[in-house]
């Protein structure tokens, strides 16, 4: 059973050796585990809660796009998508926003964090604070609830907001009678220590005490030589202990690496000399991902290309598919539909896909794929036996990529990423 | 210069004769009038607050639909079309949401209302109080907006949620640096006297007095002759000050016969005999409506395939262009596009699309409708002159319909709604 881990990534410039230690790179390297499909996106939309700059929307999503890809992250293989691509998340926003309980929405820790702010300075509890603050829980939701995550790694602060994401889908899921959602998890990774700055406190913009992750070779080297240290002269013994500089040398190296650089720690290296270490330490983990990023930023029009084209993929294969089963679920049908079955019965049958083999007046045997609603998706050729038309039925429903679809005698009378989904939907209810 | 009137009707079951004669009869009315264009929407999204019931939602959408139909409106003249329709409606209460003060949204009257319920019965405030009742406003302001509706026709209650609509689309316009959103203006009539019911009190479901709208002949005189009156015998003279009988037979009668009616009363016509006229008098006007509601209600896929047709027309005319021009306003860009150019410049560029004329190397005169991001719209075949390119130009600026453009010798880019809409935005900037 594979599970589906969803990431969220708010555009807000070019990430820090910070960030990348801290979630690009385990991210990245989570992704590649077995079972695991993975979702990254683009939270462009939340961004519009922060900023009211389009270019730097824009520039930070670029930038956020190409850092991610520059590090690794293959878009083939994981969902790199742009949240305002999916326009079914604001849709789904508002069949959550219906069943959400304000009561919850008072409590969510960044909306309190705001009041308590204008407490503080005794001005109403509203004072200068949007809706957008106020429903940023919800938004959330969607974007989890609309692929069915399974598991979101967030830090402590936001298991809260998957919490309320499982509160609103449990809601949802109990009024409308049957599981449109997943319920999704909240991962901690309590290992990743704090990367230390420039200037020994926590890395962070807010400091100013920060390495860009991208920074070009001369920059870093800059950077890497201005980081505080004590006064001790070479040939004196160096502690480890709360040195930032050793903290980010063994943040890019190997075990051996610093226990090496730990002993001429204490031989009394010079920091010049520490420091160069450092410095080449760093730039040759990173030097390839900046020539990457470098090209990438060259080139904006293949990563929009790459966000359209999969953004439109993740829509035909699960935003879409589940968008019509709720608007049934919650009463927006085709009001020519039979309004006499139960809902709960209505869905179950909308939602699974149906193989139907038949035999024509030819006297060859068919079969078709038909979708929940009865749509046809696909059609076959004759087959001479029922025992052709199952073999190729049985190879049919492992299809997953174009080229299987494609390979058998069928014609396709929907977009092969409909057909896929359905098949995909088969597979998983079986 | 036509005024944009946008009338938003909850589909809550079938109307009474109160709604007919308050609120339907009035707006198809005034739907007639000259220089106006008309919107009615079957406000299914909001319906989501009130109920969980999916089957009420469908059956009732469709019931209000059939009722306004039945009543007189032309759907072909105004725009009749369902809000869960226009997917772009969500989408532009999420950028609406990011500039709505949540302090404004605290004191909406439905919301304080319910708080001020919870505080009644000991409760928390926000006890039992989704975040729908809560955002409502700003959901009703992207309905208002997204069609630049100039006037909306509301109730007294309501006009505090127009200001609010005004309101955000004022901070969006300011925040953004250009008029993207009319400022919509609420319209009070308070002309519209309230109907009595078969009780005398007003006539509200609430009370169990009222007069379905559709009620078949034997029922409506069975409720006509059950209103309530004095006990004066016939050849009594009779008030016609207080007389609920009066009153309906007022609504429905015209200035002469409804003198008429008065003076039966001051003569001491017999209460059943008055009941008989009254019954009359409502079945005369009802009769027609009620054959038509039947039929309408006997063929939903006809409502069904009118409000698809309509919604789609709708979005491709105004929903669409509309929240191409936002999402570039808020940075919501391709990451290929330019981001140096100032905002605003960029976006009145955007908006407008341009008829382009140029010499091909055959020596013959083109022309090519691009639209304000530079997209192909529409190309032209060769013509012998620059003079005769211009007249089909001139020709195409008027096109109000696909058989307009068909006529010309061009090849359409995109479909007939978009390049529609794009001539009209070229008229209307004119």
């Amino acid at each position: 059973m594979t599970t589906r881990v969803l990431t969220g990534i708010k555009p807000s410039g070019t990430p820090h050796i910070g960030n990348y230690l801290g979630a690009i790179r385990p991210a990245i390297a989570a992704s590649r585990a077995a079972d695991t499909e993975s979702f990254f996106f683009l939270a462009d939309l939340h961004s519009l809660i922060n900023t009211q700059d389009p270019q730097r929307v824009q520039r930070s999503t670029l930038e956020i796009a190409a850092s991610w890809l520059a590090a690794g992250l293959d878009p083939e293989k994981v969902w790199l998508y742009r949240q305002s691509d999916i326009p079914e998340i604001t849709e789904l926003t508002w069949y959550l926003t219906v069943v959400a309980g304000k009561g919850l929405l008072n409590r969510a820790h960044a909306y309190k964090a705001a009041v308590d702010r204008n407490r503080e300075e005794r001005q109403d509890d509203d004072a200068g604070i949007t809706a957008g603050l106020f429903m940023y829980p919800v938004l959330m939701a969607a974007d989890i609830l609309v692929f069915g995550a399974d598991k979101v790694p967030v830090g402590r602060d936001q298991i809260q907001h998957i919490e309320m994401a499982r509160d609103f889908a449990q809601r949802f899921n109990h009024l409308y009678g049957k599981d449109y959602f997943v319920l999704p998890e909240a991962t901690i990774d309590d290992a990743v220590a704090t990367l230390p700055g420039l200037d020994g406190r926590k890395m962070s913009k807010s400091y100013d005490n920060v390495i860009p992750l991208f920074a070009p070779r001369e920059e870093l080297k800059k950077l890497v030589f201005s980081i505080v240290t004590d006064s001790r002269a070479p040939g004196e013994p160096k502690d480890t202990a709360g040195s930032a500089l050793f903290q980010l040398y063994q943040a890019f190296a190997s075990a051996e690496q610093s226990a090496a650089f730990a002993q001429a720690f204490a031989d009394g290296i010079g920091w010049g000399e520490a420091k160069q270490q450092l410095f080449e330490r760093i730039d040759s983990e990173l030097a390839p991902l900046r020539a990457r990023y470098e090209a990438l930023m060259a080139e904006p029009e293949k990563i929009e290309a790459l966000l359209c084209r999969r953004g439109q993929q993740l829509r035909e294969r699960f935003a879409i598919p589940l968008l019509k089963a709720l608007r049934h679920a919650v009463g927006l049908r085709a009001l020519s539909a039979a309004t006499d079955a139960p809902a709960a019965t209505a869905v179950d049958r909308a939602v699974l896909p149906v193989f139907k083999q038949y035999r024509e007046k030819d006297g060859r045997f068919y079969f078709k794929l038909l979708d929940g609603q009865g749509a046809l998706l696909l059609q076959s050729e004759g087959f001479d036996s029922p025992r052709d038309a199952g073999q190729r039925i049985a190879a049919l429903k492992q299809a997953e990529h174009d080229d299987a679809l494609r390979a058998a005698p069928v014609t396709l009378e929907a977009e092969a990423g409909v057909v896929l989904a359905a098949l995909r939907q088969l597979r998983e209810a079986a």
